[in-house]
């Protein structure tokens, strides 16, 4: 078995040894004779090991105490809609900051609940930027702000905590959440899906300031109302036991190769070799973004056709070099950089495209 | 390492064939250089999964061309919220039948979007047994009826579908779909979590007859729409790919070991057992349901006093038999004899019940 540098944008890479741990605990764990996806989420068993990975994460990100996390089904997505049911009055009019195509993603979901004011939209100038603070168009009493922390597709990412006063600022980290500090207190919700930087797909993190709580929302079903899933430690109903145990393998293998601090030096070194790459080539790879808005986590880059882009695809596929296609909406390279990427991964990366170029170029 | 059996209500055993696979596959699936829970859901390698997994779930349980199958995160809870916004005009009677706490559950869920009429409700006796159809009140021009094909706290089940005539049959199988041969036909919905029949936790299967979907339900967030769900084939966001996968291990298993034909005749004969053991212990363990209703998959029962109920918990957890302790809201003893359980943990438990009541009686 060889394991291949795989730069899928999400469900994304693991740790290799999270996966051997939850491989030799999948038909006993812990000596219990059973797998922790075979036992209730209510045993004392399983309940130690959620309370545990709540507590790691609380550790690995610095999340105050006044700050809710639930661990619950559903990717970023569903918790898009969530967000204005639970927030945001009947029609209340709420802000979003539009950086890319999940921004976009976000309001759709908000749309039947709230009244959505575009703050700022970065579409005209192709998402290459993030619209300026000053340009942004905040209302008055909106339920909340909106971002997108990093634009998996465009890749966009806030480089800056942006001050919108005194009206919640709601963010989407679900593509760089535990990447680097985060200040948990500038934002009344961090939503994220966990398959990026946290662990596997089937369960998102949400950080809420607790007196959001307060707010009445909307009509909704108990089981759409984040109050009943704090009471309840996110255990309302059956929650996806296997994926929380195994996101909680992540947070400790994240805490004991130096924490969140380490990752940001990780993934500023990963993310500077590529772009250095791309700049290097004059003009044989092409990132469209500027440069002070460029993802550390996403890097999407472009070839002189698409000749050569499916060139690229292939043969980076055979050196080992895992799911580098653009997504569809831009085409082109796309090459992530999550936590469970190593160095050598993004290297071996840079070391591809400077051969590639001296084949094509 | 010693597997026990495990009696789990859900989170509930799985075959050990299907662990051992996946175990082998966690580091590199099929040869790609990474495990399946690493890789894009877009990409051909899973879609192949999905749709093969799709495939096996209508073969096994004979579900008809004119039936969307989706799957979904969220467990049953989440889909019981969108029954209503989905398949119910604003206010529009549901007619709900209670035969336990899932369908009180799935009354709460639906009661913020639709006008809530309980036909039949079997607290009054206890929920030991299924109201007789002829005393259903049902509701002309309702946009549902609903019932739990099997109730697990209180282990009632329904033997036979229920004749509602025009009004479509909306059902919970949660815990006893593909657990004996079902005529999808009869009904319009028929909603399953995963983790007691069909596989793990973190993934639910919705089936849906199509013309249910000209309904214009209630005003809802694309990400709780089943038709936009069924025109992405359940890829409209990221889809809990690791327990789909899984899910999609459990169905092949069922089709090599027999097909629903078969774990019906296994379920009946596991199910025999453990009644007639409680049948012949001359009332040391006690079934309260009326036989026609008794559950094939859950059996709750009660042993004479508080004390004895823990030491059989304790005593049966060391002989190799994990998680046969009742449900809170009812407490003493409760077997879960799902698929996946073999004939032989039947009996293993009835042997150590004799035992137990020689010992102890």
């Amino acid at each position: 078995m060889t394991r291949a540098f795989n730069f899928s944008a999400g469900p994304a890479t693991l740790p290799e040894a999270v996966l051997r741990q939850a491989q030799a605990e999948m038909l006993d764990w812990n000596g219990i004779g059973a797998s922790i996806v075979e036992i209730s989420h209510r045993s004392q068993d399983f309940i130690a090991v959620a309370a545990q990975a709540e507590a790691d994460l609380r550790a690995l990100i610095g999340i105050p105490d006044d700050y809710a996390v639930l661990f619950l089904s559903g990717g970023a997505t569903t918790h898009q809609a969530l967000l204005g049911l639970n927030f945001a009055a009947p029609g209340q009019v709420v802000d979003y900051v539009v950086t890319g195509h999940w921004g976009k993603t976000a309001i759709r979901q908000a749309k039947p609940y709230c009244t959505v004011n575009i703050a700022a939209d970065g579409e005209a100038g192709g998402f290459h930027d993030i619209p300026a603070r000053d340009t942004w168009q905040l209302t008055p009493g909106a339920a909340y702000v909106h971002i997108t922390a990093n634009e998996t597709i465009h890749g966009v990412e806030f480089r800056d905590t942006p001050d919108v006063g005194d009206v919640p600022l709601f963010a989407d980290f679900s593509s760089s959440i535990a990447s680097e500090p985060l200040d948990v207190s500038k934002y009344g919700v961090i939503y994220a899906g966990a398959q990026k930087n946290l662990g596997p797909v089937g369960v998102a993190v949400v950080i809420i300031r607790k007196d959001l709580f307060e707010r009445a929302g909307q009509p909704r079903a108990d089981i759409f109302d984040y109050r009943s899933h704090a009471e309840r430690d996110s255990m309302l109903n059956t929650p996806p036991t296997w994926n929380w145990y195994l996101a909680g393998l992540v947070f400790k293998w994240m805490l004991a190769e130096g924490g969140v601090a380490e990752f940001a030096r990780r993934n500023a070194v990963k993310s500077t070799l590529v772009y250095d790459a791309i700049d290097a080539s004059v003009g044989f790879y092409r990132n469209e973004v500027v440069p002070a808005a460029r993802s550390r986590m996403n890097i999407p880059f472009f070839l002189p056709d698409d000749t050569l882009t499916a060139r690229f695809v292939a043969e980076s596929k055979t050196a080992g070099l895992l799911a580098l296609k653009g997504h569809k909406a831009v085409g082109g390279i796309r090459a992530s950089l999550y936590n469970a990427l190593p160095v050598e991964g993004a290297q071996a990366l840079v070391d591809f495209m400077r051969d590639f170029q001296q084949r094509n170029g």
